[in-house]
């Protein structure tokens, strides 16, 4: 399997190293920055390119990972190539691959990516969709050298369970950064709220979130509410986050 | 060890299991609901008592695990005991033990639990303050029967820190739900979310959460949260959500 990877970023890092491991062979990596190029291309033994004249037209995936409106215009230079084409994309439609290359879909990793974090993909669900019944072989067999979590999900739904992502990913995380700010201006470390960071996250393998939930809205204890408002009184945006997700809590149907 | 539980809540199920496995004999467990008593009791092997006269003035600790605004109304029955008192509560003060016992303070332990699952203590950090040295000596040798991470941290910081785990843990497992019902409004599994949330719970062991923040709002992708918003129309509540958390990692200040 030859695979030239169009971006160098998160996703197109983790995903080059990783096809690299399992055997595959990625040729090329291209990327509009020559130097971010060159680090991917050193990592997995490809040839690092920056033009698109020097596109190796033969390779059997070419796997787009970068800025979502960036897509289109990387398509345009995916016309005439030999194999499938495939972006990454949780936000973008199938649509915008039409006619690149000899059949076109998706292969969207549903995980967040930090360069400085090796993740194991092993069990990463990989969402596939393709232009035909031919193409999605080709992209679940790409996508199995990855991964055992492969599933066939459709333009709409990937735009769902991306936003979906949103919430349970990118929103969490910045409560987390919230918290261990709180912390920090009263001499308090985070580390101390790590263990239960990490078990409220492990919960949901057992039971539904809604049926795990704590603290004082589910309670609707006011007088522990108020205490709370009060305390960020310096803070007009924690406390206006802190009492939409309150209410939001104390709305919500068991 | 004799330890007399106030309280037959999910926190002091915990407790006293715990407590009882390495050793201590729970002598008596009071609770107003006498069912909930004997079931916490039976688990125990404890006395189930829920009248005050019935009550063994003689204990080593008397652990207060109820409701914050019920905790005043135990103390008062809590003051000719020949042991020492603890709550376990995280927003109340230790004021409001004072003249309890032989020497009274705080035991809180900062972890999420649900009568459902297991937690395993032995990292779970106990917060713990007291009213003098000697009480804190006490204290901490309890703590240490069921934790390695015992730290001693004022009720003013204890507040913060409980607020913080409000966002951290409550507001999360949130998210979670508010995901997981987007997700099945259009006929996806939550199981597929749930490599991802483990993995942005984990990466805190490794780096800050604003160092791993990602999604749109970081990279300030305005096309993507436009059709994220627009996603949202059926749903003012997560509209709202979505913008206002938006909106607080754009400000977030590196």
């Amino acid at each position: 399997m030859n695979i030239v990877f169009i971006g160098s970023g998160n996703v197109a890092t983790h995903l080059a190293i990783a096809f690299k491991a399992m055997g595959a062979d990625i040729i090329q990596v291209w990327s509009k920055d020559s130097r971010n190029a060159e680090i991917l291309a050193a990592l997995t033994k490809a040839e690092p390119i920056n033009k698109w004249e020097a596109l190796d037209q033969t390779a059997d995936c070419y796997v787009i990972s970068v800025k979502d409106d960036a897509i289109a215009d990387v398509v345009g230079h995916l016309q005439d190539v030999r194999g499938i084409v495939v972006h990454t994309s949780g936000a973008t439609s199938i649509d915008v691959l039409k006619g690149a290359g000899t059949g076109y879909g998706v292969l969207y990793p549903l995980q967040t990516f930090s360069k400085t974090k090796a993740v194991d993909l092993k069990n990463v669900p990989f969402c596939i969709e393709a232009d035909r019944t031919e193409t999605l072989e080709k992209i679940s067999a790409v996508a199995h050298l990855l991964s055992a979590a492969v599933a066939e999900v459709s333009s709409d739904q990937r735009k769902v369970l991306h936003l979906a992502a949103v919430f349970a990913c990118n929103f969490t995380n910045h409560l987390y950064h919230l918290s261990s700010k709180l912390l920090a201006e009263h001499n308090l470390k985070f580390d101390l709220l790590k263990p239960l960071i990490e078990e409220t996250a492990q919960k949901i393998r057992y039971a539904a979130p809604i049926e795990v939930q704590t603290g004082p809205a589910i309670r609707d204890d006011r007088e522990t509410m108020k205490k709370h408002v009060n305390l960020l009184a310096d803070s007009p945006q924690l406390q206006e986050i802190y009492v939409m997700l309150s209410n939001s809590i104390k709305n919500t149907e068991l």
